[in-house]
C-alpha cells in the first residue's frame, strides 16, 4: 500500500515538475520581455523606489528555480520502496535470507529508492513531499497576489487573459476579475493546511499508526490536485498577461517624483554629508507634497540644490529609469541561470 | 536585516545539526544494544508480529538520518546573503557597477550563498528552514509518543531516566511521568504551527510585504528554540532509558501466542494452500482465545496441524525470536549506514 | 449564493445536532451503566488514583453537553440571510424603499436571522460554525483516543463492536483494530485544519474577496462531512462497546496497590502531619516496589502505620472503590443534568 | 492550576471586551461621519458598484458587534472552576460529602461557573476561548487589510495617523507605512495558529494529558497578548484615520462611469427587457472603454438610449450617490443597533 502511494507520488511529482518547468519558461520570457519596463517598486504597499516589471518577475522566478532544485532532491530522496509485511520485518517472506538483494532489485525496477529499513512509521518522506508542494503553492500564491493587486482598478497595470464568460459579471460589464490569481491564492492557503496535516500525520505510533495514517489518504491526493491546478492557472495567466506599460509609467508619477527623493539625497550626500542632504531633500519633498508640484520643479526652485547638482543632473536624477541599480543585471542573472536540474 | 536573520539561522542550524548528531549517536547505541531484544510489534495499538526493540529504535533513527541529509542541503541552499537596499536593486549603492563581484565577496566572507537576485519577497528559503525544523520535530515527537506509551503503567516496558523532583507527584509516590516525552510531543505540535505560519508568511506582496514579514520575527526564533529543546530532551531521555526487557517479553505473551498465528499459517500454507491454512489456524486461535489456553497448546491439540508440522516445529514456530524476519538485518543496515553528511 | 450556503449549513447543523444528541444518549447510558465500575485513573499515562469508567465517560459527555449549548447559539446567531446584490447594498433592487421589511420577511420565511447589514465580507458567522464543528470533532477525537488506548493489547479494557471483515487482518487473526476510534482521531485532525482555513478565509478584502472566498467552497462541505462521519462512528462504537470490567480491575492491581498510596497518606496526615505521613508512606512504597509485594502487605509490616490505623482500616484503605471521592456524584450530576437545549 | 488559568482568562477576557468596546465606539463614530462619503465598492479588487465609506466601516463593525455577543457567552459558559485533585474526583478531600456545596461556594466567590464535573481533560472551554480570540483577530485583520490597501500609493484614500519616527523611512521621505494595519494582519495570522494549536491540545488522554496539556501553557497567554495588541493598534489607527474623500471620489471616476453601467441597465430593463438592455449598455461600455470617453457621454451619443431615458435621467443615473441602494440605511441600522451585551 505504501509502495502504491509512492508510485503515485512519483508520477505526480513528474507532472508537477513538468508543469513547473512550463511556468518557469513563461516567467523567463516575461522577465526578458519586460527587463526594461520601469514600474514602481512597492514596500508595505507604498511606492519605494523604481524597479522594472521584469525584475519583479525574475524574483518570482528565482523562488521557483530553487523549488525545481528541491523537487529533484525530493524525488531522489523520498520516493522509497516499502516491502516489509505487517510490521515491516519481512517476517512472512520465505525468501528472507536474500531479501535485501531482492528488495533492491524490486526498488530498481520501480525506479524507487531502497531504504535501509522499513518506513511504515517513518513518514518524513511523505511529509517532505507535501511540504514542498505547499511551499511551491505559496510561491505561486505570491504571484497571484501581486497580479491581483496590479489588476485592481486603481493599479490597472495588467490584466489576466480574457476568456469568454470567465471573470465577467452579468450586471457589471466593466469587470474583469483576476480568476486565475484568486485560484492561485486560494490553493496556496489550502495547501498550507495540507502540509500542516502531514506534519501531524508524521507522528505515527509504534509499527503502524492509530488514526494518523488515515490523514494521508485524504491529504496527499488533494495536495497534488491543488498544486497542479494552481500551476496550470499560473501558466495560463502568466503566459498571456496584458501588460499596460503606460499605466505602469503613469503610476510612477503618482508621487510627483517623490519616489526618487532617495536618488537626489544620495547624489547630494558626498558633498553635504548624508544628514544634511537628507534634511534639505526632506524639506523639498514636504513642499512638493503640499503644493502638489513635482519634486523636480521643487528642487529646481531650491538654490542650494541647483548650485550643487545643476539643472541637467536634477532632471537626470528625476528619471526613474536612471535609478534602477542592478535590477536589470540581476534579472539577467536569473534568466540565464544555468539550469541546475 | 535579512542577512542578519540568515546569519542567526546559520548558527542555529549548526547547533541543531550538532544536537541531532548527538541524538543519532544515542539512538545508534540503543538500537545496537537491543538489536535482539524481542518485543511486540504493534499496529493500530494491537499486537501484530514480534519485532526487536532495536528495530523500533532503528526506524526512529532512519528518519533522523534522512533529516540530517536534509539539513545539509538546506544549509547549502537556503542561507543566502541579502544585500540590495529598499527594493533589492542596490540602487542606493554608488558601487553598483562592481556590485555583483562585491556581493559575491561579501557572501563568501559570511559563508552564505550568493543568489542571482534579491530574495526580499522570495521567502522560500526561510520557509524551507522552518519546515525542516518542524519535520524533525515531528520525527522526534513520534519517539516521544512511543516512549510515553511504552512507559504507561500497563505497558511498563521502559522508563525515562529519573531526575530528582522531576515527573514525580507530591501525593502519588508511584508516579514517574514521562516528562521528556511530553515535551517532545508538545514541541512537535507547536512546531507544526510555526511551519504553517511560515507558509503563510511566504506570500509577501510586491517588494516588501505588508504584514506577513512580521510573522517571521516571532516564528523563526521560536521554531529554533522549540526544536532545540525537543532534541535536548530526546537526547537526555533516549541516552538514559531504563529498559525492562523482561516486561517486553512478558507483554509478548499477553495474547497467549496468538501473535505468532501468522507464522504457523505461513508454515502450513505450502502444504495446505494459504486459504485452508488460514481457516485451520483461525479456528485454533478462536478456541485458544475462548479457553484462555496458549496457542501452542491449542495447536498441539489439533491433529491436522500436528500431523503436518510435528511438535518440535510447532514449538519452534511459537518462539517469537524465530519470526523476526529481517528485523535485525535492517537494524544493522541503519546502524552501519555510511554517514552521508 | 451566500444564502444558499447558509441554508445548507442550517440543514447540516440540524443533522449534526441530531447525531450529537444520539451520541450523548449513548454516553449517558454508558456512564450510567458503569457508574461504579472501578478503573485506574491515569495522568500522563501513569496510574494516578482510581476512578470509575462511568466517571470517565461522564467527562466525555460533559464536553458534548456544552457543545450542544454552543450549537443552539450558533444556529440562532450565525444563520443569516444575505440579500444585497453585488456589493451588498441592494442597489439593483427597485423595491429598495421597503427593502428592510422585505428582507425581514424573506429571512423569516427561510428561518434565518436578518442581520443589520450585509455580511458579504463579514464571515465571522461561517467561521464560528466551522470552528464549532472542529471543536466538537476534537472532543469526539479525545473519546477515540481514550478508546483506542484502552483497546490496546496491553490495556485490554474494552473493544469496539465486532463488524465482520472490519478491523480484522487476513494474516493476523488475533487482531481487532479500533477502526471507529481511528476515524474519529483522523477526523479531529482534519477538522482542525478546516477551522484554520476558515480563519484565514475570514479576512476578505473590500466588498467581495480576491481568493479567500474560494476557500469556503472547499472547506465548509468537507467540515460537515468529516464531523458527521466522526459522530456516526462514535455513536456506533460507544453504543456497542465490549467492556472488560475484570481487566479494568486487574489493571488496577498492576502497581500492587501503590495507586492508593495517597489514600493512606491522607489517612495518616491528621495524626502525623502531611510531611511525615508522606515520608513514611513513600518509604513503604519504595520497599513494596522493590520487593514486588503489595502495598497493603508492606503497610501491615510497618509498625508505625499499623499502630495508628489498625489492620482493618489499612485493608479498607487498600480498596480502590473506597477512594473514589465524588466521582459517582459528579457522574450523576452529568447524567441527570437538565437538558439545556 | 486550571482554576488559576481560568482566573487569568477571566481577567484577560474582561480586558479584551473593554478594548473591543472602545474599538467599536471608534468604528461607530467613523461609520457615522462617513455615512454619505461615496467611494468605489470593490469585488475581486475590481470596481463593482458605489458604496459609502461609512457602509464599509459598518460592515467591519457588524462583525465586531457579533463578536461582543460571543464574548459575553464565552465568559458565561467557559470560565469554570476546577477543584478536583489529581484525577478530578476530589478523592483527597476530607470534606467530600459536602463537596458539591463547597465547590459551588468556591466558584461563586471567584465569579466562575461551577460545572457538573471535572474538566481536567474536557478542554472545550479553553478551546472556545482561544478560538474566539482568533476569530476576533481575523475580523480585525480584515480591517487592517482594507486599510493597508486603501493606504497604498495607488488607492491613496486614507492614511494611518502619523506618529513621529514610525512607519517612516530614513531614505524615502515619501513613505508612510501602514504600521498598525500590518500588525493587525500579522496578529490575525499568528492567532489562527494559536487556535489550531488549541484544537490539537483539546485531545487530552485519560485524566490528564501526556503532552497536549503543555501546549496550552505557551498558547493561551500568547493568544491574549496578540489580540490585545491587535485591538490596541486598531483602536489607535481607526480612531485617527486621515480620510481623503476627494481621492475616494476621484477613484470612482477611474472607470469613466462604467461603475454605473448596472444602474443604466436596470433603468432600461423595464422597457427593453433585461437581456436587450444588457446588450445595448454592454456595447456602449465597450465603445467608452475603447475611446476613453465617459460612459455618460457615450450613452448620450446612443439614440436608442437617449430616446428612452432622456438626457436628464442619463445624467442622474451617472451620479454614483444616486445608486447606493440601502447602504446608508443599513449603516444606520448598525450604528443604532441596541447594544446586546
Amino acid at each position: 500500500m505504501d509502495t502504491a502511494t509512492v508510485l503515485q507520488c512519483a508520477q505526480g511529482l513528474k507532472l508537477i515538475a513538468d508543469t513547473l518547468d512550463r511556468l518557469r519558461d513563461e516567467l523567463r520570457q516575461l522577465a526578458s520581455a519586460h527587463i526594461d519596463t520601469v514600474t514602481a517598486g512597492r514596500t508595505h504597499l507604498q511606492h519605494a523606489l523604481p524597479v522594472t516589471f521584469g525584475y519583479r518577475v525574475a524574483v518570482w522566478l528565482s523562488a521557483l528555480d530553487r523549488h525545481a532544485e528541491r523537487l529533484t532532491e525530493v524525488r531522489r530522496r523520498d520516493l522509497m520502496v516499502q516491502f516489509g509485511g505487517a510490521v515491516g520485518t519481512l517476517a512472512c517472506s520465505r525468501i528472507r535470507i536474500r531479501s535485501s538483494a531482492r528488495t533492491r532489485k524490486f526498488a530498481a525496477e520501480l525506479g524507487l529508492r531502497d531504504p535501509e529499513i522499513t518506513w511504515h512509521v517513518a513518514r518524513d518522506g511523505l511529509t517532505e513531499i507535501v511540504g514542498l508542494l505547499a511551499a511551491i503553492g505559496a510561491s505561486v500564491g505570491k504571484i497571484g497576489m501581486d497580479v491581483a493587486m496590479m489588476r485592481s482598478t486603481e493599479f490597472g497595470e495588467l490584466a489576466e487573459p480574457y476568456v469568454k464568460g470567465r471573470g465577467a459579471s452579468s450586471t457589471m460589464p466593466q469587470k474583469r476579475n483576476p480568476i486565475s490569481s484568486e485560484l492561485m491564492i486560494a490553493a496556496a492557503k489550502l495547501l498550507r493546511d495540507k502540509s500542516s496535516a502531514m506534519l501531524d500525520a508524521a507522528m505515527q505510533d509504534f509499527e503502524r499508526a492509530t488514526g494518523p495514517w488515515h490523514i494521508e489518504w485524504a491529504v496527499i491526493p488533494e495536495a497534488f490536485l491543488l498544486l497542479s491546478s494552481s500551476l496550470a492557472q499560473a501558466t495560463h495567466a502568466v503566459g498571456n498577461l496584458h501588460i499596460d506599460t503606460v499605466r505602469m509609467r503613469g503610476n510612477l508619477g503618482l508621487t510627483g517624483g517623490l519616489i526618487l527623493a532617495e536618488a537626489v539625497m544620495m547624489a547630494l550626500a558626498p558633498d553635504l554629508g548624508r544628514q544634511r542632504a537628507h534634511h534639505i531633500v526632506y524639506d523639498a519633498c514636504a513642499r512638493a507634497a503640499e503644493s502638489g508640484a513635482d519634486l523636480a520643479d521643487e528642487l529646481l526652485r531650491t538654490p542650494d540644490i541647483v548650485a550643487r547638482l545643476g539643472e541637467h543632473r536634477i532632471r537626470q536624477l528625476s528619471d526613474p529609469s536612471a535609478y534602477l541599480g542592478s535590477a536589470q543585471a540581476m534579472t539577467n542573472s536569473v534568466i540565464h541561470r544555468r539550469a541546475s536540474n
